[in-house]
């Protein structure tokens, strides 16, 4: 189990929120960190719709989940000013940084080397000390994510949340979630 | 928060086990419990699959996944040996009771009575001190139902679990499930 | 291409249909005709849902979706009771025949021998003459399937139908089914 | 029924082709048009892999899958040299032509103006004979199109295309895709 600090975050903007975000103060909170590229297929169609999955499910939960724009390629067409109209359109309601680009010519952007990132989409867990405990590229099923930050949500605090069921039909007949008693 | 213990399961027949399985022998796990009927739409297309996916992403964790039969319509054929048909058809390999006839011509059974549920398919989570810690009639999503397993397993042990990515690509090139770093 | 004429359908019991349902009663329309067996998994997660699509998607157009429950396993539990259950919890309104038992303890029954089906689901398309056009054993796109609908429905006359477009966007603002002009 | 000619198109430059289409070249063959822009998230998540499938399960009809880019928002972020990352990034292989910028600081593009387009996507069918016959902005179920492509394909010639079944299961057993008999 990883139990380094994780890095600070190194970005040149911020979007979705009044000020910068830095990760020294979200102690006391789980950070789920989405980092992503605009143009990644695998991005767009399963990472942040996951992520905005998440920023609803665990809405009254000490859990922050926060974008980062990590661009690696194609850097002339993945500014800011296009990162803003994908966001708008995509309905990305969540606060995302612009990492930091790299010295020298380095295409990989600083956040993004500091966590040795392989590339997007790579979901980071940070529990509620500031501690790195997870990290993976690419796609996560949702029962395995879940319960990863149901860990470090326990570890948070004892507060606890209730399942809510979708769809309860009425009594005596089947629908699509299921088939109620009559 | 529910703290009740929960109830002891009372049932007629087991399949996909050598012998009946008693809750009380199963302290120590987090035990998800999947009441459902084979002719159950909602049962079949969500939850069933989603019963399946926890059994195989919680397969090292002390956590075991039991379906209980809870016929309380169409009893005539939804028997036992449709019920083995229909495991063995759609490739159920968990443990599965049979939940027993309620008394005196009661249509519900006598679990899903103990349990005061409202329908199928029901979703139960009970802690590992044998505690019913959750119960939802109806679709669960998978990132919430998640959250509560591993809130349940932090419980039961320092143990950890490490994420799975899934179908990272090569190199310098993007995928269905991100793109990498060259 | 297949030229011959479908055969006739031998069967024991239609529901869904006040009376039973000839092949030679349907010239002038498009017949699909969905095989299945109640306990393939196949057929309910993919074939039949296609099936009610289809017939939702031409109901103004001179095509008939018709159900055969072509049982060849496990006969015992998936007689006319189960099935009508099934029927019924599904919501599967198109007419459904079950067909006639195989001779001499032949577990095949006799409409699927007829045809000569390799098993289930199997989708079948009769022209407006009665002429076996297509047969297919397992899962079909939708794009390929709705093309050879939509060829033998030109064959079949001149109507036209129109599309209709799901999910229209409030003007100057993007949906999840278009973004539209302000 | 629509039957008027279908406008020329007016680009300003083609990508995934060697020199640019134009609509009057095609006759002969049936033209699926896509009008779409890179960040309108319908056009992404739906019309556009809906476009990829029909050029793959048409591959040897006489159809042609043409896109066509018609930006009307977000203009500075949305212009050729990010539409061609868009495109490789998304594996989009078919020819798209760039709808050639409005006169005198009109937001709509000129083709898109001469077809009367609402918004993205949108779906435009041409016959063989250079008519259009349908176009719809939004969403399109895959049998409703495919039966509007196949029924355009019987008029352009006899020559026919038979399934093909996907998955098909080893004798005896049920898969994904059905159950095979034994």
């Amino acid at each position: 189990m990883t139990m380094q600090m994780a890095p600070a975050w190194q970005t040149t903007a911020w979007l979705n929120t009044a000020k910068p975000l830095e990760l020294a103060d979200l102690r006391g909170k789980v950070v789920l960190l989405h980092a992503f590229q605009m143009l990644c297929p695998g991005c767009v169609a399963t990472a942040l719709p996951q992520a905005k999955r998440a920023a609803q499910v665990f809405a009254g939960a000490p859990l922050v989940v926060v974008g980062l724009h990590t661009v690696f390629e194609h850097h002339a067409v993945m500014g800011a000013e296009a990162l803003a109209a994908f966001l708008y359109e995509y309905r990305i309601a969540f606060p995302v940084g612009i990492d930091a680009p790299g010295p020298d010519g380095d295409p990989i952007p600083r956040t993004m080397r500091a966590y040795q990132m392989q590339g997007t989409p790579t979901t980071v867990l940070i529990d509620a000390e500031g501690r790195l405990r997870r990290q993976v590229f690419g796609t996560i099923d949702d029962l395995q994510l879940g319960a990863d930050i149901g860990r470090l949500l326990a570890e948070a605090g004892p507060a606890d949340r209730g399942f809510t069921a979708v769809g309860a039909t009425a009594a005596g007949s089947c629908g699509p979630a299921g088939c109620a008693i009559g």
